[in-house]
């Protein structure tokens, strides 16, 4: 274990100077405790409150050896934090990284592990200020926490959705769920991750990187917070359905989804159309999608929208919040009443708030 | 797993509003993050910075289920961290919860593990805001980090001893070690934790408690901080060796430490005594002591001393920083030169930076 006694090892030189400071970090990696202030800069002015997350990825129970590769595991296990952190509104600033090795594993392995993990850091900005390694008696272990900051009072919980609201997403929904799917019954037993090349021939390559590499709408979330319409907000890390219904609990209303209006990818539909099962299970259940769901004043909904394509960025209208006790439910169009008519009646089901149940 | 779905089972209603209030907790457990604010109150004045701690304990590496209770390793996981801020110079103040726990688990045991982490929060005032909860295939692991406050520029670090300066710890040494070394031996392949009346009868009460329920200097952190001479920090969670080499590495000096000053406890003298071993290698390479080791200005070393005793908490000054490259020297009683005169020399050894090794 002498290899992984000191985080350092892994963490030396990775991050620019400039990072750090762009970041406030007064001590970084190294001390009992790092120590962090108010980034410098402009755009900063006005009291800042602090935004705190933690997520832990455990090796079995949310990934094995052939679904995800070491350098996927420490770009998710970051990743799952800076989303949480968009999902009050904030900017990830500093994260804290714990991890428990396998005796049994490679330094390599570990430096690959830290190799994912500081792309994903760089990506989203974030400076890496301290750690914990651990040996682990057989399992890897993953914890890492994220300091994130936000403008005083303007944190965007869940619990602000009004009936009237319109409900969005800010990404497609199901691909990493699929992406797991085909991930578990490519594996024959061996022990290296699914190569990408075997997912990009079988036409899986967008699936199975959203599963291994989850881009969090940090800059989305910037974007509408910074409209003040948005009345809640949740990252989608349980499947639609679990997080709709956090919403419609913590807001005490009702959320209606229309089967027609959620995002369906072309990968996920072809994908599931191959396999002969509904993609409507993966898109409210599967969870790790880690895009944004939420709810905001019906009159801004169609100018964020518009803003949003604008920057770059895809934005879902997918139903509305009403009044009535705390639920959710599925608004789908009903074929059989059609009788060859093209007309249609719709129908109201309720969704059951089933979440994603890792590799159960 | 349902039992275990949510860290709210554990947490709700823990923690009185006031507590939450004074820590400047604005969301706290239940949001996908929580958000925390500078806390309001006297005492507060003037900028801060926010010190970051991560530390991870693991089922079979860092204990078991004789030597450690569930509530023992709730409150020396949380209690690792504050001593972690404590030796920053900073107050702990926000605690997230990681907690990755065997199937096999009864839902009271989670409830005993949160009951320990509750009471070591209560204790140090530090409100728990956050957290996750997964599954782990066989070994329980909890990782903990605290957030804490530190005035502006006042975080103390490793790396300002200075020869002349004088080398002081906060507590007594070696007691963890020596607890664990009786536990190790009284466990008779039991599940069940050994119980503390077994210590009592084996005189070893105070060495098990040091060891389950660690109590980390928060208050003389703060004492001592406040003078303004003390000019490195270390909490000894790996041994008083390995904590010198760093102040010593990081401060480019040698600390001298005389061995006639090291404070070591009747308990530890007395079972060191009867299991025919030498108290200093505890002392010295035991670990998990979390008491502070500094260096601080000579002149404000023996009154430190006075106001730290008139505050009810106890202070050793057991050496000098000295010029030179870094390293760390004990300085001993060569009793055979003494040849019945009275008269006795000095010899110095170098200390090696020989960690805690677990249970290794």
């Amino acid at each position: 274990m002498d290899e992984f006694a000191s985080i350092r090892h892994w963490t030396d030189g990775r991050q620019a100077a400039e990072r750090l400071r762009e970041q406030g970090v007064v001590i970084g990696i190294g001390d009992d405790a790092a120590v962090v202030e108010a980034p410098p800069g402009p755009g900063e002015g006005g009291a800042l409150q602090w935004v705190l997350a933690v997520d832990t990825m455990v090796e079995t129970v949310h990934f094995n050896t052939a679904t995800m590769g070491e350098a996927d595991v420490g770009w998710k296990a970051l990743a799952a934090n800076v989303s949480d952190i968009a999902a009050m509104g904030g900017v990830p600033r500093h994260a804290l990284v714990s991890v428990s090795v396998p005796r049994a594993w490679e330094p390599a392995r570990m430096r690959r592990l830290y190799d994912g993990l500081y792309a994903c850091a760089e990506h989203y900005g974030v400076a890496v200020v301290g750690g914990d390694t651990t040996s682990s008696p057989a399992q890897l272990v993953v914890s890492v926490t994220v300091v994130g900051t936000v403008a005083a009072g303007k944190a965007i919980s869940r619990a602000g959705a009004k009936p009237g609201d319109v409900v969005f997403v800010t990404g497609p929904l199901g691909l990493s769920a699929a992406g797991l799917h085909w991930l578990l019954a490519a594996v024959h037993g061996g022990e290296e991750a699914v190569p990408l090349t075997a997912a990009q021939a079988g036409g899986t390559a967008a699936l199975v990187q959203a599963h291994r590499r989850p881009a969090p709408s940090v800059r989305a979330a910037q974007l509408l917070a910074a409209r003040g319409t948005v009345t809640s907000l949740n990252d989608v890390s349980d499947g639609l359905a679990s997080e709709a219904w956090e919403i419609a609990n913590a807001s005490e209303a009702k959320l209606a989804l229309r089967e027609t209006q959620l995002p369906i990818s072309g990968s996920l539909a072809a994908y599931a159309h191959r396999c002969g099962l509904d993609p409507l299970d993966w898109l409210l259940y599967g969870g790790e999608d880690y895009v944004l769901l939420g709810t905001m004043n019906a009159e801004d909904a169609a100018v964020a929208k518009s803003a949003m394509t604008a920057a770059g960025m895809p934005m879902y209208l997918i139903g509305t919040v009403e009044a009535g006790a705390p639920g959710v439910e599925l608004i789908r169009i009903d074929s059989r009443l059609g009788g060859g008519t093209g007309r249609y009646a719709e129908r109201r089901e309720p969704i059951r708030p089933r979440g994603y149940n890792h590799f159960a």
